[in-house]
């Protein structure tokens, strides 16, 4: 059996779009995501029955909810509840690991210019 | 409502031990750990109904399975199906993340030096 190692880094040299996850690792039933943000165009949204994991790798990412505003930097991470709604803005270009369920909707109930029906899967 | 950030940087200036994991996170029944290893001391075990993903955040640590084993440096990622026989030797000093289920036995069902009942939780 070999064992697959993930250079998140090498990842991202395959990852050219914006606010386009990519599928990295899947474990008990989550998984491991990296996206590249740049620009205000995720729409308000809450995911009923999910936790999401937002962790920072470059940038800087605003994450608002209905009531708090924390801004991360590289090497910071929040978790936003299930049932909260949320929305995230980049100051600039932003590098992103999500931890987060394996059939969670993009944008959840929210249809917008960037909702994926799908996640691409980086093959090592 | 205050949504917390965690630094991964100053929580490890909190966490002075070596081999024990230490709760920063929890989201879907998961826990995000961070732990320092040093030294030759994991034995070898077996989660069974858990797999468990490891994050080299700074570092070099050899992930080993019966049958494979790969090294991890800094921003490389593996992970560790549930049954799957395993051990980690870190090659000096390793600030590692992980992520795994909130109920995981540290060590699966062996008992050893390093064996932990429960883990602390790093607070705000």
């Amino acid at each position: 059996m070999s064992t697959r190692v993930v250079n998140l880094e090498s990842c991202f040299d395959r990852i050219h779009e914006v606010f386009s996850p990519h599928i990295v690792g899947e474990l008990n039933g989550q998984h491991v995501k990296l996206a590249r943000l740049e620009g205000d165009k995720v729409p308000w949204h809450t995911h009923e029955d999910e936790d999401e994991l937002f962790l920072v790798l470059e940038g800087e990412l605003e994450v608002q909810q209905r009531d708090s505003v924390v801004t991360l930097h590289e090497g910071e991470l929040t978790v936003v509840p299930r049932g909260c709604e949320h929305r995230v803005i980049p100051n600039g270009h932003v590098k992103l690991l999500l931890f987060e369920p394996a059939d969670i909707a993009h944008t959840g109930a929210v249809e917008s210019e960037i909702t994926r029906e799908h996640y691409e899967r980086l093959e090592p």
